[in-house]
Formats: C-alpha cells, sequence, structure tokens
C-alpha cells in the first residue's frame, strides 16, 4: 500500500541540491578527470604530523583529555577563543587592547559555513534583502534562497566590490522605499570565491561608511567572509573590514580553519558585534549546543605550539606554486584566443576565466560536454550570478588549483583549450558554408 | 553616537536560552556544588586511550590521514554508514539483508540534536503540531519553540508513554479537524531524558500502527530520538520502534555517540524514510555541507576494531555502579518522606523525582535556593512540560547520575534531603502557631 504522501516545510521546499554537491560527486565518480572544479584542497601538505602530535599531547593527560573529549560550551573553548583573539589583533596589525572586540565577542562553528547560515538564520526573515558581489559564492546564494531572501548583487573590478555601484544600489532601495528590508551586504574580500579578486583598502573603509550612513531605522550589518586571508601568496596582508569598524557595531567576520588548515577538522569561528552574541547562542543552543570540543582542543594545541603557523606558511608555498603554473598555462594555451581574459588572483584557490561570447561555458552547454569528454572539469561561472536582473553571463568559469597536483595543472589547461575549440569548430561545422 | 538597532528575524525571537546551558554555566561556575543537574557525561571513563590509538592508525598512513583531513560528503562517511547499518541490525536482532534500509538512508550529524534540528527544519512549519511525552527532552521543546510549532503532550506511566492516550488524542485532533497540522510524534523511548523510563515492546508495535492509521491526507512520522539506548546497565535490550516500521516509511530514528562514547566527537547519526534523505541533505548543505570528518574517521576505526564495544560494556559497568548507588541513597535519605517517589531507570543517565505536592522544585521556588545552599544542584522537573494545558507539575526533579563521582552520590541526596526538610520548616515557621 501507498502511504500518505510526507508533508515537507515550506523552507525544505525551497532548498535545492547546491551545484557544489554535484561537483563534488562527479569529480569523485570519475577519477580520470582533471577537476579544476572541485572545492577541496591540496592533499599532499595535509598537516597529518601536526595534528597527530597535538592528539597525542591533548591525550596523554588525564586532565586535557577528559576536558577534550567531555562536552564543550556552545559559544567554544575559551582558551581557543582567546588564541583567535591574538591572532586576529595580530593580522590587524593592533595590540589585543586596541580591538573593540574580546573573547565575548567571538563564537567556533562547524566551519565558517554553519556560522554563514546562523547568521541568516539570526537576521533574515522572508523577503529581506541582501547584496552580494556578481559573482559570488554559490553555496551562500543556496542558503539565502533557502531563507527566501531577496539577493541584489554589485559588480566587481580588480579592486573587488565596486563600491560606488554599491552606494548606487543603497540610494535606489533607499528611494524607492525598500532600505527597511536591507539586512546585509555580503562580500568574500579576500581572493574570492569564485574570482579570487581581493576588496581594496580604501573601498573597505569606504564600505563601512556606507553601512553607517544606510542604517537608518535598523542596522545595516556587513558580513566580511574571510576564508581565505590567511592564503596570501604574494604582497602584504592588507586589513580586514572589521578593522575600520573601530566599535564592533557593524561588522561580523567569519574565518575557518578548513583552507589554511584541514578541512576535515570542519572548525570555523567569527567576530560578531556582542549584542549579536546572545541571540545567537540561543539559535546554536537548538542547532547543536556547541561544534566539535575534542577538534577545539586539537587546534588550540597547534595554536600554542606555533605548528598551525609553520603549516600555513609551507602550504602558501604550494600554493604559490600551482598558482604560478596555472597563471603558465592559462597564458600559453588561452594566450592566443582573442576575448579570454583571466583574474590575478594573489592568494586562495581560483582564477576566474572569461572566455569569448559565443563559447557557452554552463551546465547545459556544449563546453562542459566536451571538457568532461577530453578529462577536465571547471565550475561554470553562471553558478556564481543570481538570475534576478538581466541575462546572466554564460561565457565564464571558475578554475579552481586547489587539489589538482601541480604536475597536471598544464594538461587540464591544454584539455580544456581542446574542449573550446572543439566547440568552436562544432559551431563552425553547423553554419553554412 | 547609538547605532540603528539591531532587526533579528521572527526565529531568532522565539528563540530563548535553554535551561541547560543556564544550568551547565551554573555547575561550572560554581565548583563547590555537587551537580546532578548537568547532562554531562563520566569523565574517569572517557575513552582517551582508544581514541589516541584509532587517531594515530589514522594518522599514520599517508592516504587514510589524507582521506580524513579533507572534506568528506554531507551525509557522512561511507564506511561508517556501512559499520552504523551492522550495529543497528544487530542491536535488532537482525541481519543487514533483512533490514528496510541501508547506507543511503543513514545521515551522519553534529550529534544527534543536529539531527533533530534538520528534521524540524525539514517538515515543520509555523503552527504544525508535534505530539511529545510530559515531561520531555527540554533542549527539544526549545527548538520546537524556536520553529514556532504547537506541542501537544501525551503522560507516561512506567512503561514510557502511555499510548490509549496518544490514541484519544490523535482521535480529538481527528474530530476537531486539526489532524492535517499534525507532523511528528516524538518520543526519547530508551531510558527517557528526563524520567529513565523506557516504552516497552508492546506500545512500540502499537505506536506504529497508530502513525499509520492517522496518516490520512499526509504522513504522520514517529521520531524516535534512541540517545540512550546502549546505556542498559539491566536486563535485554528491546527492539528500536523502527524494527517494527517494516517498510521504512514511518519512522525516523536518532543515535549519538556521545552518550556511549564520548561527547567531545560530537557525532551522530540517524536513519530517515529513503525519501527524506535528498531533501534533507540539502538542507544539511547549507548548514555545513557534512559534519567534520575527521572525527567520522575515528569513530570508524573504534567501530572496526571493536574498542568502541568495549568501551560501551565498561562504562555500562561504571554507570550502573552509580545507578544502584543513587536508588540506595534515594531510599535513605527519601525513604520516610511521604509522597516522595521515583523512577527505576534500567539504563541512561537519570532518575525523575517526585517530591510531595507542597515541595516547589522550580527555577523560581524555594527548594532550588536551598539546595544551592546545602551544594547540591537537580534540574527542575518544570522545565521538561510545556504550559499549554492545565497548570504544571511543580514538585518534580531530574536527577542525574552522569558526571557525579559515585562517592559523592550518597552526599548529594544526604544533601538534598536538608534542604527539602529546611523548606519545610520554613513553611511551619511562617505558619500561625
Amino acid at each position: 500500500m501507498t502511504p500518505a504522501p510526507i508533508r515537507f516545510s515550506h523552507q525544505s521546499h525551497r532548498t535545492s541540491d547546491s551545484p557544489i554537491g554535484y561537483f563534488m560527486r562527479m569529480a569523485i565518480e570519475t577519477p580520470h578527470l582533471i577537476s579544476l572544479a572541485a572545492g577541496l584542497v591540496d592533499e599532499e601538505s595535509l598537516p597529518a604530523g601536526p595534528i597527530a602530535d597535538a592528539v597525542a599531547h591533548v591525550l596523554s593527560d588525564p586532565r586535557s583529555a577528559q576536558a577534550a573529549l567531555q562536552y564543550g560550551t556552545t559559544q567554544g573553548l575559551l582558551s581557543l577563543r582567546e588564541k583567535i583573539v591574538e591572532h586576529l589583533a595580530r593580522a590587524d596589525s593592533m595590540t589585543v587592547s586596541e580591538l573593540p572586540y574580546d573573547v565575548r565577542d567571538i563564537v567556533v562553528t562547524t566551519g565558517s559555513q554553519q556560522l554563514l547560515y546562523l547568521i541568516g538564520e539570526l537576521l533574515l526573515d522572508p523577503g529581506d534583502i541582501v547584496i552580494t558581489e556578481a559573482p559570488s559564492y554559490f553555496v551562500y546564494h543556496s542558503l539565502l534562497e533557502s531563507l527566501d531572501v531577496r539577493v541584489l548583487t554589485v559588480p566587481m573590478d580588480e579592486q573587488g566590490m565596486i563600491v560606488d555601484a554599491l552606494e548606487e544600489r543603497l540610494k535606489h532601495l533607499d528611494h524607492t522605499g525598500q532600505l527597511d528590508r536591507l539586512k546585509l551586504i555580503y562580500t568574500v574580500d579576500y581572493f574570492q570565491n569564485p574570482t579570487g579578486l581581493t576588496l581594496s583598502l580604501a573601498r573597505r573603509e569606504r564600505l563601512v561608511e556606507l553601512a553607517r550612513q544606510y542604517s537608518r531605522k535598523h542596522r545595516v550589518l556587513i558580513l566580511e567572509d574571510a576564508a581565505y586571508r590567511e592564503l596570501r601568496f604574494d604582497g602584504v596582508d592588507i586589513p580586514s573590514i572589521k578593522r575600520f569598524d573601530d566599535t564592533n557595531e557593524y561588522v561580523m567576520t567569519t574565518y575557518t580553519f578548513s583552507k589554511p588548515c584541514a578541512p576535515g577538522l570542519k572548525t570555523g569561528y567569527g567576530i560578531l558585534p556582542r549584542q549579536l552574541i546572545a541571540p545567537m547562542l540561543n539559535l546554536k543552543g537548538n542547532h547543536d549546543f556547541g561544534s566539535s570540543n575534542f577538534v577545539q582542543h586539537i587546534i588550540d594545541r597547534l595554536l600554542a605550539t606555533g605548528a598551525y603557523y609553520q603549516h600555513v606558511a609551507q602550504l602558501c608555498d604550494v600554493y604559490r606554486l600551482k598558482r604560478d603554473t596555472m597563471r603558465s598555462a592559462l597564458e600559453q594555451h588561452f594566450g592566443d584566443l582573442d576575448g579570454a581574459r583571466w583574474t590575478e588572483p594573489r592568494g586562495g584557490l581560483y582564477f576566474w576565466l572569461t572566455l569569448p561570447g559565443d563559447i557557452n561555458t554552463g551546465p547545459e552547454g556544449e563546453l562542459i560536454k566536451a571538457a568532461i569528454q577530453e578529462g577536465v572539469l571547471y565550475v561554470p561561472g553562471e553558478f556564481g550570478h543570481v538570475s534576478v536582473e538581466g541575462p546572466l553571463p554564460t561565457h565564464e568559469a571558475r578554475l579552481s588549483f586547489g587539489v589538482v597536483s601541480v604536475e597536471l595543472i598544464p594538461e587540464a589547461l591544454r584539455r580544456l583549450r581542446i574542449a573550446v575549440d572543439r566547440v568552436r569548430m562544432g559551431k563552425l561545422a553547423t553554419q553554412p558554408a
């Protein structure tokens, strides 16, 4: 007998399969492919030794073992939050006492993704507005869709989000009476996923000023997703957007240990304005009343011994070589293709490739089929765009140098160029002679 | 300048601080107290050695280290899910091939709490109805409040939820046209938190029949929270409610490794009807795209070597002694108190103490103040009740033997009895002579 149908929630109906999940499965299931799609990290450099040492240390003493294996707190391990504050102060060239926040304003979560989700749940009601960059992080877009939020976008250039365009957006929202629905401005401000672009220093300061200025009846908050900050290969680190929020009132910043350390640990953290902490912990209490305490003790030890910092430095060397190799390969295989261009990431895991307008990179287009046949996978650029205004750009691609070995990068780009040429020849063949 | 106010979401406004959080903080902050309140586990028996061995094994081989430290999948580690299925088959005295579910129907989560939350998000809209036991697990009640769900309760006796009373509830909902809002029946069916009671075998079968019978236009699902199942001290294990759902259509069952292994690992899992899996993974993708992969590899190893089972057996010995000690102490210190009675848990972590009706155990009552002054803490029974119908019982208490050392249990009960006597004497003193 067929049972009565299951009635799902409205939110469940709004929640779709993430395209990134599809690509991760495809990469796992078809190992002959060279995947420039998966958001996985370099495998050889994963810090197995330092983590083994940290675990052995934590578990060797009965007291620390008990502390690590017992329940922790919803907010996260205090000694880890203390080290996080020191770490953040150093990164922004300040002393701990100069910071406008402290351990009470830090929350440790199951990756930074959980914090992005919780912030959404904390602030957003259906119909509220969030402004993101175009393109932006696709998983965040599915999260916003799930919460029935309206997404507006601001274009980017080599200096990241175009803050003048943001100001125009804000003015327009104000003039049309929609400012009361705007809750958040979201930016991946270091080596953005998917473009590799970084928000310039001048624009950071301006962004905070705009949030202040347009916080009329309620506060417009900035959500700074700094997941890739520590993966810088050239030049000097630039201050966080948070650095310009000198009263800890306008900016929430999320970080993760997944990219600079190990995704398997699945631990992230963030700084929030103090007023958000208690309501956030109430929500997180319902979700899980605290992320893995054992893993937090491991990371605490990695930070205490400095093994974490040694690892990040080594990791940047690994990724720098991959980035350089991919840049050379792009030059070699796409340098002669009119209309092709790519970003110049100074860190992170991604290049953003723009192909000539007639090459459709989309999931239903010809290029992705040809690329898979040739044995290379990329992420279609349109996943990073939101289809609320005008036509989507359909000739872009995200190329990750995260998990691919440095030896295979030139071959991957060679295959991709062959795929492009095959699509073009196919088109020529179907056109009248 | 005061910034504009933050506008929180409706859900955030509905989400309050968990009483369990308050008690966990109080226990941590006032260490002279003997806490019978905290839901923490026994510390001496935490499996530091087996976990250290498992980690050393996983990280010693470069391939398994890389697999454990890389991203995992949203659903959870396949080899762990395989072992979970074998474990569940054994527990319900079936072969894997006899089970109506397989690895595709298992989801691994950040503790079973996350799965309870995700199931709520998956199925429940504001105004929907969930039936729980009275009393029930308070953290689940706050979760339901956060989701703006209506909670109806069914009383319990020594055999757990009174299924005849459930049937009356269902009939009433049907006759009053409210059955279309009923989505879930929630039960903690082994050594319940907070009462220690277990649902009898006959009632398990009947519960599934009732869910089927009242699934008219849509399915009424049972949520079986089996967190304490493995902590059985006497008698033989009884089959899960899931065991009677022979088509895997009506019952969702959640388990955790926190209670039988280590809370710090923060890993739980559940079995869901197949149709729920894809929508569940879409939601979990937004939450975190997978719980800690590293921890899943550790647990996988503990199950593979059998260390997990050895640990559970030892743990049951530890808790059995504590349970016996608490039972004797209750007899010694409360046996002569007219109107006092307590449950007889055969497993789990809790006794449920009912005091004479004139003793108010509530958070604003006199007993909790007197108890803290005497140096003992319990959880007021009213936290386990929902104030939707009639007056709350105000003379009950949850006593946990989880974290308290066996040596301190008699002293804790002695102090509690003194607190009761002080409250009574205080009352006599204020009454007219």
